[in-house]
């Protein structure tokens, strides 16, 4: 598509003075952009195509934008001057796929994680009116993330102090998978319910017309229409009314013009003001359209033919295994919080209906009511991605562990997790599970390791258990399994063993490159041994002196970060048993590690096999 | 006063069989135990008061009943079975403060964070349908920690799931301070509407009554009698109603059989009810009545003259040193989360009223919100128990750490808390702070330390910093300041140097434990040096080295879990250094210490000053 005002330099004046049809121009040729940098780099595809149009009404220029997640901010992104760089979506050193305040003057705030939206544009409206500036603070957040609890404790704090903004509701009716919850048939109801706010907004902008009608009277008048509401529809209000919030909608959210107007009419209103805006997740391309849940994030894909799934990976290693092992144990039931098709529970769903829980993207909900389900004799998995997992820290430790529940976490995108970036690593987690009292820390190599590791977990373990699997496929192929018996997985095992000059113990997927370092050494004659450890606390430390006696010297490799990690708690138990040498950790110091391949992201952190050969090479000389 | 009948075996048959004036006179000696043992033991006195009624209605024989933070348990405890150990309250192996399932089988879930108790109580109640039984499932909750995020997912997940459950609300109109939010707003509306309910209640017990008609139809009639009550009221429903919970009250909670009528019409609810009932906060207790906020958590007290308040802690010092920074420096902001009082902030609130932000009990919201004033240049204050900060991990590190903003955490009740036990200590926060990028940590030893380390994360430090520092008063007087520039804190003190045979690197307010090994350990000949350390992270290693230069052992004491905290970062930062010894780490290893007082809590721990000194002569040895 040859374009016209893309590249070109779209002032929110310019974006104010078009016509409506030139406006329909505009939104094609940004999604022409999306759908051809997301086919080539991948990307988050459906939520962007959706709010295409939401995203061309914004004053970027005086007023502060503020994303929830930052899955709808490309066209913003392509609309606030970089266009130029798109190409470079995602890659390394390229344009993020979030917004990130070092990118532009015009991302106000970095996001990732759900639902943080409100709170932010807050404390930014909040500054706002300490300083006494006007400009307008906006809080853009899908009807998903608006289940996540932050988002209602920024909407019980906001409906109470009356701080001016708007909070736009991009109601699609899906967070990631197919909303649920109570709040997703609350705004059902809402949804088909659109007469009386066309007439309210035509009211009150032939009233400000008007000119000689004061703010004050127009809210009276206003308030007077709010209470014939009640008589001439007999509709519920919103529950964001109940909290405070004056609320506005729905809107058509592919309708520009109304969108506009409804914007317009917002900025009058002194307080908090909520525009709910209908969406469709994938518009304008007809695959994403029939199937939004398999367009939300997505690696490269042909146009034509649309995304292909089904690739094995660590993730379906574990939705098989857990949904066999279902098969024979009653007692087992699984948690997604907004993540069924992601975590690949959706066959563990379809199988076991009853048995299985979406608890909204409400990580903290999952975790505590998981442990409800386990002081009642069930074991619950509960499967959440490593960096979502850290909004329940607190759950785990008081609802889990405080009381030994057998909770099974099935942490995915443990490490470093590619093009999502920094926001989206999972390079904590065996930092805080180590600190996490009667928890059983699993960080399993390959895919029979995986399996073996989860079935030990809800088999053998009486307490809190998590095992930490990284994303996408496993390269790492054993030449045969480490060790046939399943319970020798809280065993140190080793990989191979060359030699007494040195010996790497590594944990998790991490094992590849430790290997490669292992061959990339014994080549230049510097003959080692690799040792694997999938059980990392309660560390089998007594085993793996065992295996480290005569050894030189002592290397620990993890994919994680090295404050409270996997080699600091090697070096503790070794040295409480009273081993002599020293454990040189290699590990991550710094998790701030931009969008690039997880390959490259492990080199630039120097735990790739060339560097960590290296780096043992130099400590040993 | 004689107790005619609590001591004797009160189980719920015999409370329902009970004439109204006979539960007046119970209820009174229930309220006569509680402030007897409060005003002996310390503990939770107005809340608890505000539920003795409430507590006493259950059928906890067939029912589980499960609280939110456990603050209005005391009752309960009292009618199950533990009456007669009920002066151990809160001591070494007596009554804890909250809710433990090891305590009795009537304990359903543990307690002590807020917010918990939906979803622990939807787990136990879809276990319940699981297994086809039958009992009724009760979560019991205030309206302040309704105000939690936590809560908000449940019901949110609970009103879509339609899982049979009752909610009951405890509305007395406060957290520990005077709540905020629009839902108090909404629940205060609620509040003076009782007409409509009682007639819909009558109209359903009535229908019941008739026995001939069927659940199903009774459901019709009261959906036609929700349509009518918007004619005949006019009222707007419930926000619960909205997310899919039936609605009833609100109810006098002070008067029992109106309490029992409700809950028995509930039962016959095939779907989640929620309760509204209203208490008054110290109800019985005159002091508590009129300052109930002053009654909260209170050490002994006097029943004559009430508590008294106002002596030097570390909370004071925080209080008073932030006050007077602010009046200098207009971009200081503070924020509580519903613990103005707790926290010290109400000098602050008093003087600077529109940079005073109380979130609710929202730390998640909290942490975020200031994320949102730092990128707008000013300079937050957020002011959170340590234990409960533990909510807000993961938005201190994506929407503070991430983005470096300068976010400043008044980090109080860090270490061991004392009597409310295990739940309440902060024994992992220099564990979480220590992996948290671009994080600045201080633990500082003193009041004047903490006033110079506060003064110093505002002043100097431009990115996140951490203050932590303990619950009450601080024992320990340094003879003259270990440094008088402020810019020293961030160096490593020594408090005293007896020789070279070992040495302590202390942090925080355990410098006093350590002096007193120091001291003991002199006196039986042998010489050592302490060293003390406010900033941990970034670690002054290079600095520690120097002091340490010639010495022949190393130990690190701490008031906090082992794994990833300041000990261990020592050693890791010497040994980086190239420093050839080991650090010995001195530290919590199993956090979950009972209630009994700080200075118990170090020895069964073994940090304190007597097991210090022989642990570090056995090492020598």
């Amino acid at each position: 598509m040859d374009y016209k005002y893309l590249g070109t330099d779209i002032t929110p004046d310019v974006l104010k003075a078009m016509k409506p049809e030139e406006r329909v121009q505009l939104c094609s040729e940004l999604r022409d952009k999306i759908i051809n940098t997301v086919s080539a780099n991948g990307g988050h595809l459906a939520s962007n195509l959706g709010a295409v149009e939401l995203m061309s009404v914004f004053d970027y220029k005086q007023d502060k934008i503020v994303f929830d997640v930052g899955h709808q901010s490309y066209s913003y992104k392509l609309l606030t001057g970089r266009f130029d760089r798109f190409n470079t979506l995602r890659q390394k050193d390229g344009i993020s796929g979030f917004p990130r305040i070092t990118e532009s003057p015009y991302d106000a705030f970095d996001t990732g994680h759900s639902s943080t939206s409100i709170s932010a544009a807050m404390g930014i409206a909040r500054a706002r009116d300490l300083e006494g500036k006007k400009n307008e603070v906006v809080a853009i957040i899908g009807d998903g993330a608006l289940t996540g609890g932050l988002a209602y404790e920024a909407i019980n704090d906001l409906g109470h102090s009356k701080t001016r903004m708007i909070i736009i509701l991009n109601d699609n009716e899906m967070s990631i998978d197919k909303n649920v919850g109570g709040l997703s048939k609350h705004l059902s109801k809402l949804r088909i319910s659109s007469g009386y706010i066309s007439a309210k907004q035509t009211t009150e902008s032939f009233l400000r017309k008007l000119g000689f009608v004061g703010r004050g009277l127009i809210k009276i008048i206003l308030a007077i229409k709010d209470f014939f509401r009640f008589l001439l529809y007999r509709k519920k209000p919103s529950m964001f009314e109940d909290l405070g919030l004056n609320y506005y909608g729905p809107i058509d959210g592919h309708n520009m013009d109304d969108l506009i107007k409804a914007f317009e009419a917002a900025k009058d209103i002194r307080g908090p003001v909520l525009i709910h805006v209908l969406t469709q997740k994938g518009r304008g391309y007809e695959p994403a359209e029939l199937n939004p849940s398999d367009y939300h994030g997505v690696g490269p894909f042909d146009i034509e033919t649309g995304v292909t799934t089904g690739k094995n990976s660590y993730t379906t290693v574990f939705a098989n295994t857990i949904t066999e092992l279902a098969v024979k144990n009653p007692k087992i039931v699984a948690i997604s919080a907004a993540m069924t098709l992601g975590t690949g529970l959706d066959n563990f769903q379809m199988k076991f209906p009853s048995r299985f829980f979406d608890c909204g993207i409400a990580e903290e909900h999952s975790v505590t009511m998981a442990g409800g389900l386990a002081v009642s004799g069930f074991t619950p998995v509960v499967a959440i991605y490593s960096s979502f997992l850290q909004r329940a820290y607190d759950e785990m430790i008081t609802d889990c562990c405080f009381m030994n529940n057998h909770v099974v976490f099935a942490i995915d995108r443990s490490g470093f997790v590619g093009n999502d970036g920094h926001t989206h690593h999972g390079l904590l987690d065996i930092s805080y599970l180590n600190s996490m009292v009667n928890m059983t820390v699993f960080s399993p190599r390959d895919y029979q390791d995986l399996a073996r590791c989860l079935k030990y977990s809800i088999e053998n373990v009486k307490g809190p258990a998590a095992v930490r699997y990284p994303r996408g496929a496993s390269p790492f192929e054993a030449e045969g399994p480490l060790y046939t018996d399943i319970a020798d997985c809280i065993l140190p095992h080793v990989v191979c063993d060359y030699g007494k000059d040195f010996a790497i113990v590594s944990t998790g997927k991490i094992c590849e490159e430790a290997d490669r370092a292992m061959e990339i050494l014994k080549e230049q004659g510097i003959l080692g041994k690799h040792i694997n450890v999938s059980m990392i606390k309660p560390m089998p430390a007594k085993e793996i002196w065992d295996l480290l006696v005569g050894v030189k010297a002592v290397f620990s490799l993890e994919e994680g970060i090295i404050s409270g990690g996997f080699g600091e708690a090697l070096e503790r138990e070794l040295q409480i048993l009273g081993f002599e040498s020293d454990v040189t950790v290699f590990g991550v110091r710094n998790p701030i590690v931009r969008a690039m391949s997880q390959k490259d992201q492990l080199k630039y952190c120097g735990l790739d096999g060339e560097t960590v050969a290296s780096s043992i090479k130099s400590a040993l000389s």
